[in-house]
């Protein structure tokens, strides 16, 4: 079977063909930054087409970055789109411009996922959760080998898990979910926060008024900066404590951990925070973590496994 | 179809005989104190025997006190029975005392949940999750309308969701699980922690040394009394955190809430936990909170469907 696979990301469009389970086209576009859903469509079939001139795809899977409604190709609602602030349904709006084939619609996250269960470091096992930290903390479930989506669509949000239950309002940023203190963007607002409170930091120093990357924390942990080890320790305690609840409400027996982030905190992150995992065990059980195996393309070629999986 | 189903408690043992879904029987006996799990076995089979005198019944359920190993009938550990402190294969040591019929053995929160969820509270809900507020806080989930047991067997496990991850180890009780802030047992011993430090309260009045029981909390919260009031608005927001982190997960449609503390608490604590279920929710999506039907007989019920669950 030949199907295309396409990774909408807030900067990227990345396209790929895939022919039995391999990769034999790759193509990348910029995301329109300006304008309509329509144009962010548009440059979705021109990525397709530049990887499948001739058509001879059978069908189009989606990754897109946002819950879609279940049963659906509609996507409500991506704040990291141009215009989309409303439902867009991306099936038949794709669909028309990619001569009429069937298109199929997932979560980036939930893709990636997929792809990762499939062909990557989750083959072989039934009940798994991939968490990928980046900007924020994404993460999907696989349970008893199938990708959950749930009624709402929403499954798999751990980001959104409540870690810190007497923060709801009394915290400085954010509300106590984990991604308040395990996703890049509230670190980096923790750390400024901190920075304006008088604490000195090599954060700061290095990026001064710029976004802090992923980089940036890797160079900081690495000059021994106290802040960043600070901030890195309460992400990786977090992330301890919402993946043991993860475990003992679905019982999950692999955890995969991916993102820019966590490729930069690297393999002695991964071996510590399975370490916390092992302390806050329920009944002794626990999941081991290894790290995603697909990297960049992981997404696309998930999205090409789910026109297989959802037929 | 006739089938039995027993709830196996740390004091008492619950059989019904069930036919076509109506009860029809019902035994009360209580559970050895002392003895080994033998003498539990030897219990179960002389309830078995009194509401079903003549062997009519195909089969037999059991929901027991613990995590049961899938995919056998084994409870490792149960530390409210007696000697319980090994492996014992309740389904060969039940079928052998009653004429080698069949036994199906699951945990029995799962199984109370199952019972909600075909013929009580959750008729009709696909995807739910049960929680019951006790001595401790127990759960059990259903998706796509089948309760998850999970590879390792310990699937639904809220009460051990971790709602404050800085408590690990500083907290003065407990290390930040939400049966820590929700289960009687740690209510009681917040509240003696915070008598010994010299608050007053009602709760300490009203039982002296004697152990603090559902009705204790609801005469001191009547009485207008400060630090249950505190323990409990805690136990509520705890709750609310771990159920809204649980809506996000795995994409619950209904909650299931029931337990002799919740019946305590009330009609009030159901509906201020459904509004603070609404103010953590993600993507605007939520789920209601029903109070559980089938109170006392919920568990042998659904140990009796279980039967028919897992032919």
């Amino acid at each position: 079977m030949t199907s295309i696979g396409v990774d909408l990301g807030g900067t990227k469009i990345m396209a790929v063909l895939v022919h039995d389970g391999i990769v034999v086209e790759k193509a990348k576009k910029s995301t329109p930054r300006i304008g309509t859903p329509d144009d962010v469509l548009d440059a979705i079939a021109k990525a397709v087409a530049k990887v499948d001139p001739d058509d001879r795809a059978e069908a189009i899977g989606v990754g897109v970055p946002g819950p879609v409604r279940p049963g659906s190709g509609v996507l409500p609602i991506a704040n990291n789109l141009p215009g989309w602030d409303h439902d867009v349904d991306v099936e038949a709006g794709l669909s028309a411009r990619c001569s009429g084939r069937r298109v199929v619609v997932d979560n980036d996250v939930n893709v990636g996922t997929l792809a990762e269960s499939e062909v990557g470091a989750g083959v072989g096992v039934d009940n798994l959760l991939g968490i990928f930290m980046g900007t924020g903390v994404g993460a999907a479930l696989v349970l008893d080998g199938r990708l959950r989506q749930g009624p709402r669509g929403i499954a798999g949000e751990l980001g959104h898990a409540f870690v810190a239950f007497r923060e709801m309002e009394s915290a400085l940023v954010g509300r106590g979910e984990l991604e308040d203190y395990a996703g890049r963007r509230m670190m980096e607002a923790r750390a400024r926060a901190r920075h304006a409170a008088g604490e000195p930091s090599a954060l700061i120093d290095l990026v001064g008024d710029d976004r802090m990357k992923s980089s940036t924390w890797e160079k900081a942990l690495v000059a021994g900066d106290a802040m960043a080890a600070s901030i890195v320790n309460d992400a990786a305690e977090a992330m301890a404590a919402a993946l043991s609840s993860a475990i003992a409400l679905v019982d999950i027996e692999l955890i995969i951990l991916g993102g820019g982030m966590a490729e930069r905190l690297g393999e002695s992150f991964r071996a510590d925070l399975e370490q916390r995992l092992a302390a806050r065990a329920f009944a002794g059980i626990t999941a081991p973590i290894r790290g995603a195996a697909l990297g960049d393309t992981g997404g696309a070629l998930g999205a090409a496994l789910l026109v297989e999986e959802r037929p």
